[in-house]
């Protein structure tokens, strides 16, 4: 398979956890959240420590729903969009476990679940926790404009949500919450979009590209799945990723197709194209998809997280902004 | 094995390729790299593009030198020290590969052959460009001063090497150039160094760590090695590597221990406490370490890369110095 890893002994997720910021406990969605903060800063005295805060919070939660003293965790995989991932090696840091950082912007989740997937299949490793996050006060400071000084934004502009979410998957024959089957490595795709708030345009190309690579890996479509999930294109990425696909020749099932980052928001929240980052399909993912699938509501699902490939310093280049998608399949025990 | 993961079948060295600058090519090892670089520019409009362009051809003379068509690459695994990692994306985008992107600092090429060997020995991927990327003025720039200040260094200061290694490997039988047969992943550990001119010292703890967690899990000790091989500890790190492996009741062999930053230049090029970056170990692995090998001058060699996990927002906030160092075994075929 060209661009997909089959775990053919189907890892296991073990246990989930999801913490979301106010804003984000007050969308669609809140309820389905582990964890709704009352205070985004976390009583932190930074916003990147407040990330980081967040972070540790999902993993330890996790490892407790997972009953996974820490001191028996093997593996972390984690990222996040700050510079040098600052808020998953502080969260490492104080986990003290094996870890590997990852960089894939909002795609980083799935690409950590791949990695340790492949990890805990390859008989590498025992288990994993696999966790992602993203705040919207780091991020906006670091790749748009302070805060304090309430810039209007553009309307194709997506909401960088703050949110964690952390995976624990092991290799246990024990019955499971759900398995991990596949993951889907993507390509650096590049649509030449320069506009770093149009970033659902940025990444659907790659997010298609992605698709098509699976399925045609897989020779499975639409059909074989309850949702296809993408992590943050937003409502007009979303709509992208539906021409493009169709322009792959790849037949869609518009309604099987779900964005969290169009999902986490209502529009009357002010978040315009939707949300984002990388904390965005983590949390989502794990409150969501794995909760669909625990109760058998949904049968397979697809989650693709795509990351925009921009750094200021790449704008201010006038570089284009490139794309990245993975994916992981997940399903229930028949 | 607690942080060790065992490459049974020993993945093959398929080929190497290690481009450096100028001043890296004027160093004692300058003869032993595959290209010394006449214009750090590489004829691109700015510093990022050309650690981009350095490191593509690094990958490129790799797939060359191993027979591989770009089409059959099955995976990259890349990274660098720069922002949402630039130049290893825009590289990727080049080669329109299945790209990981990693970020571990100066671990990075250690953390990325150990991903990439454990995709290729899982059968996950029948093949893998481990590479990795620095240079001196798009790190200068971003975590230190714009280089036309003409800023003085503090003797403990490393100078981050221009240079980038990149290696193919795969699960083919045929005689390799050496194998991959085990890799330890690291931990965070943090000795609350709050100084960015001072990185061995942030580092050397992280190293310890991980060279006793390798002996432990592999009941192997330096006996084993003919060289155990840091990334960029620098001269300073070095020492203190030596004064915590004492601490920890490690028995240490001297003249076995060589750090490649310490290698790669000479003391008269006043490069202060040695070398740094990411293509600092992946360059000198590349081109002395698997040479030795594949000459049989050496056997077997632990290569360990280590990452001092800040960046400027982390050190603007007064917060330390995290470190993180990834292993891998390297060994000949008997």
């Amino acid at each position: 398979m060209k661009q997909t890893l089959l775990f053919k002994n189907r890892v296991a997720v073990r246990a989930r956890a999801s913490i979301v910021g106010k804003k984000e406990g007050a969308g669609p969605l809140g309820g389905r959240f582990d964890v709704v903060l009352d205070d985004d800063l976390l009583g932190q005295k930074s916003w990147e420590l407040a990330e980081s805060e967040m972070l540790r919070r999902a993993a330890c939660l996790c490892l407790e729903r997972g009953g996974l003293d820490v001191s028996a965790l093997e593996l972390i995989t984690a990222g996040d969009l700050i510079n040098q991932l600052m808020p998953s090696s502080l969260m490492a840091r104080s986990l003290g476990r094996p870890f590997l950082g990852l960089y894939g912007a909002c795609s980083t989740f799935a690409e950590g679940a791949l990695i340790g997937g492949a990890m805990v299949e390859g008989g590498f490793r025992k288990n994993a926790l696999c966790a992602a996050s993203s705040h919207f006060c780091t991020a906006e400071r670091q790749f748009r404009f302070p805060l304090e000084l309430g810039t209007q934004r553009p309307p194709a502009a997506q909401w960088t949500a703050t949110a964690a979410g952390a995976m624990l998957v092991d290799r246990e024959k024990a019955p499971a919450q759900a398995r991990l089957t596949h993951g889907t490595i993507g390509r650096v795709v590049d649509f030449e979009v320069t506009d770093a708030n149009h970033m659902g345009a940025a990444m659907a190309p790659a997010v298609a590209d992605t698709i098509q690579a699976h399925f045609i890996d897989t020779a499975r479509d639409f059909s074989d799945y309850d949702r296809i999930i993408t992590g943050d294109l937003g409502y007009i990425g979303r709509n992208l990723l539906k021409e493009l696909l169709v322009q792959r020749g790849v037949e869609i099932d518009d309604e099987k197709l779900v964005d969290c980052g169009a999902s986490l928001f209502y529009q009357e929240q002010d978040v315009h194209a939707g949300g984002s980052g990388c904390g965005c399909v983590a949390a989502v993912t794990c409150a969501v998809a794995l909760d669909n699938l625990e109760k058998r509501a949904w049968k397979r699902v697809l989650v693709i997280g795509s990351g925009a490939l921009m750094s200021t310093t790449s704008a201010q280049q006038g570089e284009s902004i490139p794309g990245v998608a993975h994916a992981v399949a997940l399903e229930v025990d028949e």
